[in-house]
């Protein structure tokens, strides 16, 4: 598959971008952080992981967008398709790029709104203080929330964008069907879990942000634990849940095994996850809502009881690893075709442990397409 | 190594943090990121990788950190020095954690002074919308910046801390050591990125969040765009930068390897820069500025001239891949023992490309101890 995008990705997106900035009145776009730069620009690098400097890109009403970034970065901005990059050398610890993007928004919005995403799922990717003194530089009233516009263009997948998130599960798919090389009694949590990321690296993942994942004879008392060195031991269910990425794009989906030998109510967990997953696909069509999905699987998971402390059942899927909708019970978003998510459901065996299982699937004006090669309903023993 | 710390270390962080809460008048901190929440409590997971929920911490002026987090985390929470954890089941869309936190900032700080992080090198991990009711429900006077207190805390490690850098340092040491067996003309440089990182882990790092890196007959024209697929060709420089990370530390240091044969170009720009690398070490002496540090290198470098649009020849380096201070010429942080510090000159060969070097070491009374294994001044042929 080619590296990045085509231009005409970008310039759809900056279109959609405008014609809701239109609608809401917004004479600018200010955005921070690495995907929302990435969604317009293509600017690709992990040098994110360092906080020490902003970057941002101003999308105008009309017109390309413009990247206002640290020097540092203008080799690889300059790569991309976008014109007008305007750099500083930073850090400045007196002044930090602030003036340089309010002098571009000035420019750009006038006294127009500049709309900058405030919601829920985002931040803002910048000191405080530099934001409260950008904002006194390009008047206070000026700069105002983004009333979900990001939101609303990032939570629909453009086809090249499922293209690039069905290789990322293509490639964990290949890394799970991998785990009997790296699992077996007496190896340590914490060894598999490496040996894990190496094996994704092996199949063609770039990197690989996230793992998690847990061990034990009646599953995981949660599911964000980094390893232990505890060595797995026979009847263990190991879970493992990568979120690998394939060219900026993220899979998030997990297996469960038994580690050679499996209990009945392992297996019957098991099971009952397979069904929820199943319910919670078939619920996933063009006009259902989060919630519908969410009480598809909560019906078969707790007989209707409203879910559990992990908070949902899935979300949505991308460029990051979470992404909205959530599946809860309140959250009323209308599921449209192309909108990809995680199918999450879990399950407690006793004590506070348990199982859970994760699929990824894009929503279909038909029905769901599988992003991730679904599990069997057995558990798979190794 | 054991993992985590005793709780003698994060006791001494919060004495630490409420002596300077007191000196400034606060009633209480407020954090809201990974390392900010680390720091106090312990908490290591990778699941800060997804973005939707909120996480807080709130150091009262005397008494033990508070946490208000998703519920989810409690069970990996319960397991740090904490007793005091207050939840809540997330994501919620109408209130997600706001007044859970509001509630618990009235009780710790009253009407006294919420310091929040907001200078250079922060952010606030929260929705800003949700930033903005919090401030409405407890006054918006009270929430106000930390004056650098965080910054003053993170910049000096504890010995406990050195430890953990130290050992990641070690890893990456033995990954760059194997280089030889992944990288050989023909070779292409996205498969050496990943094959790298698979080595990392295969000596022992728990992940690998960072990776940049080039190559070229001249060296690389910046250090942070993502690989190419372009083949490993005689006489290329190949540098890789690996931020990698043991038990929450990162390192930060890379190396240069001339595949098969290296141009006197070249080796002259390796031997300059281990030179400036040596004045770098040498100036990094209690007393001394940040500033000094640069100055150091720069003569050497530039002859004087003010460094180059990478903006810096080195940084802080702990629980995050970059931190302060920056060495800039307008840095006057006084460095002091138990600083840990990046190294990392620069030098253009010809037409924007050139080659970067980085080691880490820890400023100390006497002269600074070296974390990474110091590269030979001839440039290494594969």
């Amino acid at each position: 598959m080619a590296r990045g995008f085509d231009d005409t990705e970008y310039r759809s997106r900056v279109a959609r971008a405008q014609t809701l900035m239109a609608e809401r009145g917004f004479a600018a776009l200010l955005l921070s952080t690495e995907p929302e730069v990435r969604y317009f620009t293509g600017f690709l690098t992990r040098f994110w992981e360092s906080p020490t400097r902003p970057w941002f890109v101003v999308v105008p009403a009309a017109g390309d967008p413009i990247a206002v970034i640290p020097s540092i970065g203008a080799p690889v901005m300059a790569r991309t398709w976008l014109s007008d990059i305007r750099t500083w050398r930073s850090p400045d610890l007196s002044d930090d790029g602030v003036s340089l993007l309010a002098d571009c928004l000035k420019e750009v919005a006038g006294k127009g709104t500049v709309a900058v995403p405030m919601g829920h799922e985002t931040h803002l990717r910048m000191p405080l203080a530099d934001f409260a003194r950008l904002g006194g530089m390009i008047g206070p009233t000026m700069l105002a929330p983004d009333d979900g516009l990001m939101r609303s263009l990032r939570m629909v997948k453009s086809e090249a964008e499922i293209d690039k998130i069905r290789l990322a599960c293509t490639i964990a798919g290949r890394a799970f069907s991998r785990v009997p090389e790296i699992a077996k009694v007496g190896e340590p949590l914490d060894r598999v879990f490496r040996r894990f990321q190496m094996l994704c690296l092996d199949e063609g993942a770039d990197w690989v942000p996230y793992l998690a994942g847990g061990a034990g004879p009646a599953g995981y008392a949660d599911v964000i634990s980094p390893a232990s060195s505890r060595p797995l031991e026979k009847g263990d269910i190991l879970m493992l849940d990568t979120g690998l990425v394939y060219d900026g794009y993220f899979c998030d989906f997990d297996r469960n095994f038994a580690i050679e030998t499996a209990s009945a109510k392992a297996r019957d967990a098991h099971h009952k996850l397979i069904e929820a997953t199943a319910a919670g696909v078939e619920a996933a069509k063009v006009g259902a809502t989060a919630s519908d999905v969410f009480h598809a699987m909560d019906r078969i998971l707790t007989g209707g009881a409203g879910g559990s402390d992990a908070g949902r059942y899935g979300h949505g899927l991308g460029m990051q690893l979470t992404e909205w909708p959530s599946l809860i019970p309140d959250d009323h978003t209308v599921l449209t075709d192309g909108m990809v998510l995680t199918i999450e459901p879990g399950i407690e065996i006793e004590g506070g442990f348990g199982l859970v299982h994760e699929e990824n699937i894009v929503v279909r004006s038909d029905r769901p397409e599988r992003l991730s090669p679904f599990a069997d309903p057995e558990l798979k023993v190794i």
